[in-house]
């Protein structure tokens, strides 16, 4: 009889599924209003747009035949090429050889790690720090470090030794804060000065809803050194927040001697992106990105100003908010005495309203890190104006509610 | 500076692109006969339903928005409830618990792997063995050993410790030969007297030109041991040999408790397969999976029969050939003093015929494998039956060029 428990990789111990999406598993999901997750709102996926490049594809027979043949591990040629242009026109001059197209960004975050970790090798990750980056890092069971949360921190020569160093420097999850312009030169130094090579999560870049664009930090390095070449950062990049998440198409940029060894894993872990899809995304992007950028960012800013109206008005003092430049996240600091976690248990199974536990966000072990235990991720993406406001008003009465019990029992 | 090589992973020692891959590119590859790789041919793609698939899901609301936000990480429910269905009519009784969608059965692999080897665990895999299921291993740094080719030899205690066996019952790249039903009862009594797991490669059944089917591992395990939750067999499959590999869809079927955590792999790798190729595939394969099996069937049995023709016309005395009763490949033995990889290259090089050497088809630091020189790969799923037959004539032309040259050297 096969015990499979004891066939599984060591890499395995510890990984369990998320009690929340579990729970909510058992409520009907139609009655939740969503304030937990961070999908993007199916009304600005491009759907006349993608219809008829579908149509188009379809009508040609060569194109036809492409779309459904093995594509390159590296992706689809005119994809790569855009991307390439895309980058260049951001401040990164690069070629197609700096670009691997991958299933949304979120497979460049499994393939760089994949890339640079052994076991027991250090990954410094920003805290709190995106989830989905954190388990994919796991499955390669890295020692974590936090990065300092103040950049004059980042000087201190103990910070060496990691392999790279993970951040969001755009309206990151989960928190929506942006890395100011000095605080990217700061990491640039520490990366220079260490050797670790710089991860950047450029997923949210694209939904900036206040003031203009700040540099990359790929760009910032590129401008320092001359070339893409010798830039210390792996850039992933993805359409699914300004496009759509379901044709799973994203990308790295990076230098091409990385690029090369990502591709083998490209080819070694799925063989290649589905080329019908990338096609389709290349026709809608070469069309319309700006347009459909400016549809989310329309959308996203009115469901932000609202959902920060909301907290001003109903929040009990003792609760502060960050107030995010763009992206789709807004980080609550409660009051020390609230547990976050029984605070989001409490709130799906008594009020329907799914928000995540700030402690969800940090990495296990890591010495330097004290997990808190008193924050909460809302996002404001998924539902409009309306719902949300229900949602933020139950949240505020349950948090008032166990601020009372914490006095009483005090 | 970042120096990228001091940052690699140790799993990236030795990691380096295909030889023969990146010589083609610098042929003209409109003037290659393909004999070398193992790509579907596109004439047999399903066009025009794929076309009308599409069209219906951007016509329906509803099915547009699922198309295009994240699917489940374990696959489009209803997609999952069909191949449940499938592998039921083929003796697997099991349920969508029992099913994890992947990117093609390559992701599959790669997950497999995942899920079962830390560095140094001994994999073991049958000899010779798919390159792609070798490259996504290597990953994970296994120790390899062969299945000894003779199945009274599996019965040998010294076989145990590995923490799976890979195989591919159907036709099996490279060598287009099949195990025999008594060799899957042996296979199935290792594995239960050793308690590794069976990993079934199971992505050419389908594409079978001569006499009935024999039942899969996984379906003789279900019958041993009455459910799918006890049998020690985890089976891929995939969509891409018999619609389309682009759409990059295939599957996991195993007992739940592993699946559980290969969805959790899945999540943390790149969170799901597109929604949109899943809705697509399952549109197709509901109406007409029979057809586009016997189509594909019809195109390649008539392939394999004229290759098969053109080897026994041409080719010199002391070379000999499988005779696959289905898949994509034929695998040929030449004499001992002819260099199959040096053959390959010339074939390439002054012939303009790729194929591949037998070389590549065996895994690295296997201490009871002897790699053999002697052996070459040819497909003939690409190309039609007049540039397979030139491509062949070459091929036999250059071996009894090597024949004369290496008795004048001796």
């Amino acid at each position: 009889m096969t015990d499979w428990t004891s066939l599984y990789a060591s890499r395995m111990a510890g990984v369990v599924g998320s009690d929340i999406r579990e729970r909510a598993k058992l409520l009907d999901a139609r009655q939740i209003i969503h304030l937990g997750g961070g999908l993007p709102d199916p009304e600005i996926f491009p759907y006349a747009r993608l219809a008829q490049a579908s149509a188009a594809i379809w009508a040609d027979p060569a194109r036809a035949r492409t779309a459904l043949q093995y594509a390159p591990s590296e992706g689809h040629g005119p994809l790569r090429e855009w991307i390439a242009g895309h980058m260049t026109a951001r401040g990164v001059p690069c070629t197609v050889d700096n670009i691997l197209i991958t299933n949304g960004s979120q497979q460049g975050l499994d393939f760089i790690a994949k890339l640079l970790l052994s076991p027991g090798d250090t990954a410094m990750v920003e805290i709190p720090s995106f989830i989905g980056a954190l388990r994919a890092f796991d499955a390669y069971q890295p020692q974590y470090v936090g990065l300092p949360e103040d950049a004059e921190d980042w000087a201190d020569p103990a910070l060496g030794g990691a392999k790279f160093c993970y951040v969001g420097p755009d309206f990151r999850n989960p928190t929506g804060t942006t890395m100011t312009l000095a605080e990217r030169e700061a990491l640039l130094d520490l990366a220079e000065r260490t050797g670790i090579a710089i991860v950047e999560d450029g997923c949210y870049e694209d939904l900036r809803y206040d003031g203009a664009p700040l540099p990359s930090l790929i760009a910032r390095a590129v401008a320092r050194h001359g070339s893409i070449e010798s830039a210390p950062v792996l850039h992933t990049g993805t359409f699914s927040k300004t496009v759509a998440p379901s044709l799973r198409v994203g990308w790295i940029a990076g230098p091409a001697e990385a690029i090369r060894k990502l591709v083998l894993i490209k080819q070694a872990s799925d063989l290649a992106t589905s080329a019908f899809n990338q096609m389709l995304l290349l026709d809608v992007v070469r069309e319309g990105l700006g347009d459909m950028i400016a549809e989310a960012c329309r959308v996203y800013r009115g469901r932000r100003d609202a959902m920060l109206a909301t907290l001003a008005r109903v929040m009990p003092e003792g609760v502060t908010w960050t107030e995010p430049g763009g992206g789709l996240y807004i980080w609550l600091d409660l009051p020390e005495r609230i547990d976050a976690t029984l605070l989001s248990q409490r709130a799906l199974a008594e009020h329907h309203v799914s928000a995540i536990s700030g402690a969800a966000f940090y990495p296990k072990g890591a010495a330097n890190v004290t997990p808190r235990h008193n924050c909460l991720r809302l996002s404001f993406s998924m539902i409009g104006a309306e719902p949300a406001r229900i949602g933020v008003e139950r949240l505020a009465a349950l948090v008032r509610e166990m601020m009372a019990e914490s006095a009483v029992a005090a």
